[in-house]
């Protein structure tokens, strides 16, 4: 059961003019379910992407790499689940270039403005017949308004679509972005999610979309995690239609520049959020926020030691307040002149630690309070500076093993 | 139920000729179990010890450091279990180093010649009422043979007591060497496991100690892991009491010194072993063996990425050769210029990947079998150079959050 994570919403789901998305059932791993996606863009879309850091990273990101690297625009996606297509080595590449021509042949543009994307078991040949098979079907349910059959058919061990959107008024413009995501293991994601599409009918200029995408991830998909593994395919995709007919944003601060980054920054983190409180076994969806440290990068590594440990989080499963295996985590993060005597810890509004120890006040039953509630913030106040940064990420449970000991049956 | 870990062989655990064991049941945390012991040294015996690098280390591991630090001799080490005495501020300092006064005032030495050790819950006061009341038990019971029940007094969620031995001869001499080790959960040890004592009665010049301590917990209880989460009261102990008879080693380089340190490495690796084995939910031990690599360093960050990752541990607890997650750990480690063309993976004896991809004679019924046994190698090769290292892990299983969501109650 996803924590706090209702359906997407249909109403926000705003078509973005100049993009279409269709879905089929291409039997890629399993029947009966949707498995392949295309996402077509008109002429004078602007597209960016970031992918994994991971160095194992799969064939469709590699190929993702080279075709955006490329002259070309970008004018589709491809999106198949139930195969990761990495760890295939040249085979993969080759299936994943293969992949590409098919969709470009059948819409008459070159395979570099094609961009594949596959998510699913690593390390199995991709069957690139099956999906030869069934792009037809795909191209043939090409619609505005099927952001939503899109975001079912890109789940794998998700349990819930993962889409939303907002719209914003620039220059008299109704403007509207659009997102959707997958994804709820192998998740630590840096520098993008398992999967995630944002578009917007925006008009930018192209040159800030690469820096627009990094800055939107940056503030969302890499602030999660749900067990620390990276993955091999993380890509994020960022696409402006510039059909909205406002003055084109030439400048991410300008004030248009931040209402639109605002915008979109709210989709990217509740697509963020959503991916960890549909993590897999999830019970409980937790903020880890470190305040009072010298940089933002010492903060989210103490966050992310938090978030991470096994520990701590089948503690938050077990609703019991064994905090110390907080101050634990806050110790092997990697900082080496931390000073314990410094350092104080909440549970949402609950003073557990005052420099370094049990706050005398504090009772174990106000713990405990916290701890049985499904939406917790832990707060570390580091006293050492003025940095901070959050991350998102859930609690471990019995359902994490169960998912991940059955998930290729 | 333990890996592959008989219990003590009691033939094995050769009393060392100036030092006994006494235990007691303090009633620290629960009533009547072995919770304090007291481990008593003749005078003339050398003491090193290592200690965890968490910054949030624990108030006796703060203690330990002064002591070993000041002029004066350890005669006494005072080890509780039930209590981590971590995360405890000032106070529990105070009630560190209370209860070396209370050892050194029934001993008559100085408080600074007894080392303190607690494991157990982090975060709460140290009763140190109990432990001074428990402490003339622990003594009334000192001998040179209690070290099973030693072991037995230092469990705190092992299933199975950790002490083993081994003896030498060295210049004529028999020389023993006599270890006891606990631990099973938090456990990634950074300069030492949980608690493990290693003493031998082998003349060793007492400038050697320290670097011995060293080498030993490298080549150890820094190799293994359960859950990647260091501890705050990690505390390696190893102690010469000088009185085999043989020539005194001074320097490990040497013929003699070179056999004690690989029979002293024999019986530290077998401990840490032990805690792998025993570790919470184990139902498999696991080698990741890395080679090919530029560094030691980055064969170990590699292994220690597989060894980490609750994707590839919850696959080995299922028996589930999805061995694409290796690969997908292997290519986060941080080897920022690792190509993934160049490297292979065994399980055991079986090529699953070869260049990155998967050995198209790879038939997934010989990773299945390897799979299911209970002792399984896994070894990459990165193909960059002709370093290597080696950790040990369990898998993950239900069992782990059970025992985890379940320890304090």
């Amino acid at each position: 059961m996803p924590v706090n994570l209702p359906p997407p919403n249909p109403v926000e789901l705003y078509p973005i003019d100049g993009i279409k998305l269709g879905v089929a059932e291409a039997g890629i791993r399993k029947l009966h379910r949707k498995d392949l996606t295309v996402i077509l863009f008109d002429e004078g879309v602007s597209v960016a992407g970031v992918f994994t850091q991971n160095r194992f990273c799969a064939a469709p990101v590699q190929v993702c790499r080279e075709h955006l690297a490329s002259a070309g625009p970008v004018r589709a996606l491809l999106i198949n689940t139930g195969n990761a297509n990495a760890g295939t080595g040249a085979e993969g590449l080759a299936r994943a270039r293969q992949s590409c021509t098919a969709v470009a042949t059948a819409l008459g543009v070159a395979p570099s403005q094609v961009l594949p994307f596959s998510t699913g078991v690593i390390m199995e040949p991709l069957p690139i017949d099956r999906i030869e098979a069934g792009l037809p079907a795909a191209l043939a349910d090409l619609r505005p308004d099927n952001w939503l059959r899109a975001a079912q058919a890109i789940m794998t061990t998700d349990t819930v679509a993962k889409a939303c959107g907002v719209q914003i008024m620039l220059g008299g413009k109704r403007v509207s972005v659009t997102g959707i995501s997958k994804g709820a293991g192998m998740i630590r994601p840096n520098m993008a999610t398992m999967l995630g599409f944002l578009a917007t009918d925006a008009c930018i200029s192209p040159g800030l979309m690469q820096t627009l995408a990094r800055e939107l991830a940056e503030g969302s998909f890499n602030r999660v995690t749900v067990d620390g593994d990276t993955s091999t395919n993380d890509s994020l995709v960022v696409v402006a239609t510039n059909k909205a007919g406002h003055a084109p944003i030439d400048s991410l601060d300008s004030a248009d520049g931040r209402a639109l980054k605002s915008a979109m920054l709210e989709v990217s983190r509740r697509l963020a959020q959503a991916i960890v409180r549909d993590g897999e076994g999830a019970t409980k969806f937790i903020a880890v926020q470190v305040e009072g440290g010298r940089t933002t990068d010492e903060c989210r590594r103490v966050a992310y030691a938090i978030a991470h440990s096994p520990l701590v989080k089948t503690a938050f499963f077990a609703s019991d307040p064994n905090l110390g295996r907080i101050l634990a985590a806050v110790g092997y993060a990697g900082i080496d002149d931390l000073d314990q005597t410094t350092i104080d810890l909440y549970l949402d509004d609950v003073l557990v630690a005052v420099r370094g120890g049990r706050n005398p006040a504090y009772r174990e039953e106000d713990g405990q309070r916290v701890m049985k509630q499904s939406e917790i913030t832990v707060r570390v106040v580091l006293g050492r500076g003025k940095a901070q940064d959050t991350v998102w990420t859930c609690d471990l449970s019995h359902d994490y093993v169960t998912i991940n000991a059955d998930y290729r049956s």
